[in-house]
Order: structure tokens, then sequence, then C-alpha cells
């Protein structure tokens, strides 16, 4: 492991991070309150981050295991230092509900341990709800805009951070790619800024909104939700840019250079766009009775699908009184998300579509014992590691769900709580089924230890998986500590 | 597909069926009850099976494909017939209830929809608990032992019956092997038997717990269970067995031929061991505060465990008021079930072993590329297309319970009732967890279409998926049935 270049990477990031920070810190200053909370991490975050970019490294090759516990120990960092301004301006409680509202923040999960959000200062509640938009196209990519020359192979740095069973390259440099997706990713968010101030929504807001959209993070500004704004038109702008941030942003690319055949004909796209109509019409069909007008539940239907299924988690009513079908569907959508390559999070569309495939692939192949296929997808050829990484990754997903099941379950809550908030906090939602934490609750019930878990999964789930295994898999350490000290 | 060996076969099959259900109507007879629930069936399947038996075939080979679809049919059809008993005999209501209890009791689920049990006539009660002996070792199983000439490469069909991951031989002949496994099945059963009478149980109610253990399946012949008997002796005898019948008959052949040093190191063995005993340990930790008692503790805990993982299904206590943390454990070991090879159903632990080998392979590909090693257990190398088969499994019963319990939502239930009961009939247990089809409630309040799902879950969970799939997959017939008629 080139542990050296791994904390010149680390050291380059707390640098962006903390001139992000700034941005808040400024809107503290605009609204003329105290500015300590954002002050102390920024000049922690520099200090820190001025030596550790003067560390001289011998090999500047990103191996994709060092890409991999990189990038978890990047995440990790990120998620402390973003802590700092809640823990200092009080209010969030104990040093563990922060770090749980950071990842939070930063994995785009959006489940929050607030009970009361307005009386929170709103320089912030700025901070709160930026986390989301540096986490959900990934501050990695966004390093690797800044810094070009980060270091060789930075594909592994980048593939381990985007999520998806593949990483698709946009163009031939890396930086370019970043830069480009980036371009995207903000020009999309001040539209929908634009957009949210012709519904009448205040600037504040609609910056706040549009950050939390953008990275499909779901915290909200207001104790009701997005409910509280009781704007059709709003909550058509959210359910609009929700559900286009949840499309593979090479679909997007595609557009824009004009290849329409060949974004309109993406796999993933259509399937995305079908379980999204199909769980609104089921839905629909299920809630009309609770609603009595097609108009409102058609709203409620495509607001909570589009906003599941993206894994934003903002809320128009609490769909834990739904009955159980719309609420099992629901369910469904929470763990599976949004498309490879979006900023939402879950399964993701194209690991289900390689998996059904390569499931009739085997039964096939059970009935007519000689036939050898290949699996396609766009046209383009499936790689054999591809298919069994995505079977390792469905495994360990089920596998490491369990395991925080069992120990949530520790806090004597229901088997529907525990479920859907393991399922919530890994595929990155924010609300789950339930009294408890569902989308008129939050997480503030739940004990430290359960908190602790529920972060991890976060990480987890945001960084799919591998980075957090091998960052803590001994094996991958493996005889690296020692030689890099020796060479310190 | 070889339509005419297959249906063939099936004659063979009811004709071991009408015997089989013979010995209920002697009970019947015994007890001076009406036998004419049985006559109308056994005269059926007679009239239907000696046409069949007589069918002339060109092509005496199973293929696998024959032996998939084949075992399908026969359960199916050997489930209608033995429903027909309580049909006639009337106390269970609709057809539907009838083939529930019939289904629930062929593949050793044990899930009832009967509310009043101790009412229905012996003759009955005797034939609901030998459906699960029956089907616990398997008809086909029985069939190979009684007719060796069943056709070539008869393992297909013993090898889609057997739950496994893979089938291992007894010995070169397959018929040898099939005697040898009822020889040990029916000497334990014999034993449990005189057990139970010295416990002070009477005669009747030993061989049908007997036959209930030895098949793990769970039809209780008390309202309240094996609680019923308040018998601490008798429950010690049931863990015993029923812990034993989850263990792969293999392992018992071992022993009789002496190769103990094999045998003790068998893998699977080892965990399904260790397993019981983790789950006993925390679940005691867990409960301790209810029961008070070091030994009430133990006994229920122990009970418990056992009866859930071997997927018997017996209660002697409601566990659902258990707290979450020993609920969601038991969920855990509903989900995982006992051995391969052994008359418990379930996921199987030799599943979960390969699947745990096959991931931790894939972490350390990752991590260091170029290296390729080979998978092994109990010393022999596993194949690459066991792997891929139980991959693929793993994620069909996935598929299948979210599928199944996105229907039986429609009753309205709660999420934990709807998932426990999938899992539960899935893996062939009896009770799930919630007041409604817990320990303590029955399946009577689910609607026909739910009891509909669940009894295709129970089916396809005996048969362990695949059988069932190309049944009903298009593919499988194409160009087969029109030869067939052709040929008649």
């Amino acid at each position: 492991m080139n542990i050296r270049l791994i904390f010149k990477t680390l050291g380059k990031i707390l640098c962006i991070e903390a001139g992000y920070m700034l941005i808040s810190l400024l809107v503290s200053l605009y609204y003329k309150e105290n500015i300590l909370p954002f002050v102390f991490p920024i000049a922690g975050m520099l200090l820190l981050a001025i030596p550790m970019t003067r560390l001289k490294t011998h090999k500047t090759v990103f191996t994709a295991r060092d890409g991999l516990a990189g990038v978890a120990l990047i995440w990790i960092t990120m998620s402390l230092f973003g802590a700092i301004p809640f823990y200092i301006n009080q209010g969030f409680g104990s040093i563990i509900n922060c770090w749980f509202e950071s990842v939070s923040g930063f994995t785009t999960t959006g489940a929050s341990i607030l009970t009361e959000i307005e009386s929170l200062p709103r320089g912030i509640l700025f901070w709160r709800s930026s986390t989301h938009w540096l986490g959900g196209m990934g501050i990695l990519v966004l390093a690797l805009a800044l810094f070009p020359s980060i270091g060789e192979r930075a594909q592994n740095l980048m593939a381990a951070e985007s999520p998806g069973p593949t990483s698709e390259k946009l163009t031939a440099r890396i930086s370019t790619s970043s830069k480009i997706l980036y371009m995207i990713y903000a020009s999309m968010t001040i539209l929908q800024i634009i957009c949210l101030l012709l519904t009448g929504m205040d600037f504040y807001d609609s910056v706040v909104n549009a950050l939390a959209s953008a990275g499909t993070g779901g915290f909200s500004v207001l104790n009701a939700g997005i409910a509280g704004y009781n704007s059709v038109a709003a909550e058509i702008v959210i359910t609009v840019f929700t559900g286009l941030y949840g499309i593979n942003f090479t679909v997007f690319f595609l557009l824009i250079t004009g290849q329409f055949r060949k974004a309109f004909r993406n796999t993933e796209l259509i399937f995305y766009l079908s379980v999204i109509a199909i769980a609104i019409t089921l839905i629909s069909i299920n809630i009309y009775s609770i609603y009595q007008s097609i108009g409102q539940t058609l709203r409620h239907a495509s607001f909570n699908v589009v906003t599941i299924i993206t894994t934003t988690g903002f809320s128009s009513c609490n769909y834990d009184q739904w009955p159980s079908f719309s609420k099992f569907i629901i369910l469904c959508l929470m763990f599976m998300g949004a498309s490879a390559g979006s900023t939402g999070g879950g399964f993701k569309c194209s690991r289900i579509i390689i998996l059904v495939k390569a499931m009739v692939r085997e039964i096939r192949r059970m009935i007519t014992p000689k036939r050898i296929t290949t699996l396609k997808m766009d046209g383009k050829p499936l790689l054999e590691s591809t298919i069994s990484n995505t079977a390792v990754f469905g495994f360990l997903y089920f596998f490491i769900a369990l395991a925080s099941l069992l120990l949530i379950s520790l806090d004597n809550f229901d088997l529907t709580t525990n479920l859907s908030a393991t399922i919530s906090c890994l595929s990155n939602i924010g609300p789950a089924l339930g009294d408890i934490a569902g989308p008129a609750g939050n997480y503030s019930a739940f004990s430290p230890l359960s908190k602790i878990i529920l972060s991890a999964c976060m990480l987890i789930g945001r960084l799919e998986i591998f980075p957090m295994i091998v960052l803590f898999y001994g094996g991958a350490w493996k005889g690296t500590c020692l030689k890099s000290k020796v060479q310190r």
C-alpha cells in the first residue's frame, strides 16, 4: 500500500474541504451568526493538510488497492471534520450525533437526529445541506478536476468513489471527465435554484433544497420537510430534478454531445424510468382510497416514489400510513436505488439488470448445458469479472445488512423499523418505515451503538462496500505498513 | 423432454403413495373412524397409475432437465392426492386450505390453517403427520430404493429432490444409496418412538411426533403444540432427534461404516453445531430476564433454536414475545436452515459456507489480482459451476421472496408477518413471527391468494427452486411437447 501517496492526496482533499466550508462561514457572516463553528475546523484542516501535501512520494501510481483504501480513509476524515461545526454550535447533542449527521450529509443519506431544525443558525443548516452536494458527485472527482496531477492511474481513485458496477470514461483524460461531470452537476443545480425561485420559494431555501436534491440527500431546513412549503409547484420541481439526478450522468454527456439515439437506448435508463412508472401506477391504485382524488393521489405517489428511488428521502406525506402493499414497494425501491454513475445510492438498477441476465443465463445453461453465451449490455459484452463482482457485491450487501440488523435489534425496536432503517442507511435514503425512523420521525431514538452502526452503513453504502472492506481488512495492509515507515 | 418416461415414473410414485396412504386407512379402521376419506384417493391413484406404469418409452435416460421437471410434476401431483382425505373429511374448510395443508405436510413445512386440531379423527391426523415422513427423505429416493430399474441416470432425479448444492453418492449404485438412506431414516424414527414412549407419552402421540420430527415437519396433534405435553423429557428427546435429522445423512453413513474421523471433520457439521451453540448462548443471555431461571431459559432457548434451524417448527413457548434481538436470530436461523442432505429445509449451511468462501476469494482477488486460487471443501476442490450455481440459487431465493412478499402484502398485514411467513414457507419451517402466523397463531387468516402463493413457496423451497422453474419455464418444453405427442 502506498501510504505516503494516500496521505498526500488526503492533504489535498482537506484543502478542498476547508475551501468548501468557507462558503458556509460566509453565509454565517451574512446572517450575522457566530462564525467560530467554522473557523476552528477550517484552521484545523489547513494545519493538518499543509504538511501532508508536502510529503514526498517515490511512486505516484495508485494501485486498485490504494484507490479503495484511500477513498475510505478520505471519506472518514472528511466526515470527522464535517462534524466539528455541528459540535461547536451545540444543539445536536452528543459527539456521536454530530458524527451521524455529518456522515449522513456527505453520504447523501439525509437521515437526521434533529427533532427541532428551524431554530438552528442558517450558516450551520447551510453547511448541513452543502455536505450533500459535495458528497453527491464526490470529493475525489472534484479533486481530480482541480488537481489533474494527483497521481498516475487516478482512475482507480475515481472508480472507488463512483457508484455502480462499471465506471465509464467520458473522455480519455480523467481530469477532463471530472470537469465535465462537475459542470453538468453545477449547471443542473443552478437551473433547479432558478426553478424553485420561480415557484415563489425564497433564495436561501431554494439554494439549500437544490443542494440537497442535487446530491440526492434529503436534509430539509423545515421541521415538516418539503410538506412544510405546501407548494405543489415546488414539489413538481423537486420531483423532476431529483428524478434527473438519479440518471447516469453519461446519459447527459451523450445528450450534450448530440448522441441522442445512444442516450435514449441506454438499458439502465429505460429500466429506471419503467420502474418509476410501474411503481407510481401500482401505488396510486393502492392509495387512491386514502386521498379520494386523482390529483392528490398522483402527487403523493410520484413525489415519494421518485424521492425514494433516487435515494433522496424528502417527504411530502407520511407514507408509513399507506397500506402494506405500497409500503413494501417503497421498501423495494429503497433497496434498489438509482442508476450507476448518478448521484443516487442504493444497490443500483444496473446491478439488478446484470444479476437478472446472469440468472437467466444460468437457468438456460441448466436446461441446455452445452450452450455458451456471453452476456451483453448496451451492445457491449459484460466481463465475467463484472458479473462475479456484482454477485459478490450482492451477497456482501446482504450479510452486512444482517450484521447491522442484529446489532441494532439490541435497541428492541420492531423488525420493520430495524430492517427499513438498515436498508435506508445502506442505500443512503434517510427516512425508513415505522413510527420511529419513518418519514414523520427521526433517528434520535436509536442508541449510540446503533447510530455508529448505521453511520457505518451509510459509508459502506455510499462507497459501495469494497473500499471500507479493504481499509479494515488486515491482509490488505500486510507488509505495507512497515515498509512505508522505513521509507519515511 | 422425455415426457413418457416422466409419466411412467409418476405412475410408480402414485402406487407408492397409495400404499403409503393405506397405513393411515388402517389407523382409521383401528380407531373405528370413517375410512372413505382414504378409500377414494387410493382408488383414484391406482386407477391413474396403472395405465401410466404401462407406458412404453423409447429412451430410458433421464436428462438433468427431465429430472428437474419430473420431480416438480411428481411433487405437485402427490400433494394434490394428499389433500383429498382432508377435503372429504371436512373440518379443513375450502379446497385451497386442504391443498395448503397437504403441501405443508409433504414439504415438511408444518404450517397449518387449522385452529382446532384435537377434534379431528385420528386417522386423518395420522395421515397429516405421515406426509412429513415421506416428504422429509423424499418419495423419489424411496421409489429408487423400491424400483432400482426406474431408468438410466436416475441420479438426475435424486439430485433434483435431494436438498443441498451437491449430492454426494454414498455408494456406486444409486438404488443401494437410497436403501441405506431410508434404513438410517427408519431406524432413527423407531428409536425416537421408543425414547418418546419412555418419557411417558402414549403410543399414538409418540408415533405422530416422531414422524413429524424425522421429516423436520412440525405438525402437532395438540392445539398447544409440544407445549401441550408439558414434559421436559419429551422436549429433550425432540430437541436431540430433530437436531440429528438436521445433519447431513452422509455423516451417519460415515459413522456406521467406522469412518469417525472423516465424519467429525465435516465442515458443514462443525458449522451447523457451532451456529446452534452460538444462537442458544446469545438468546439465553437475551431472554434470561423473562424466565428468571437458568434451567427454563436454556430449555426454551435450545428447544426453539433447534426446532427452527432444523426447520421443524414445533414450539415450546411463544418466542414472538422474546426481545427483538432474539427474534431476529430466530429469523436468521429460519433463513439459514439445516445441512445439505438432511431432512431439513432452508438455504442450507453448506451454501452459506460456499458463498462466504467465494466472497473472501473475490475480496482477496481484488487486493492481489494475480492470485488464482481453487476453493476447497472437506479437502475436495469446489467446482466453479457449484459456486455459480449457489450464487444463482441465492439471488433466485431473494427475488422469489420479494415477489411472494409483494403479493401477500395485498392482505395488508404488517411487514414482520409477511416477511417471516414468506421465509418460513420458503425454508419449510411452519410458524413465522408476529401475532397472526407466529408460534401462537396459524395461517387461516391469510387470503386464498396468499395461501396459494405461500404453498408455492413451500414447494419451491423443498425442491430448491430449480425444478419448479424448469417445469414452468417455456423454453424447457420447446419442441418436446409436440414430439412426444407424435410418439404416442
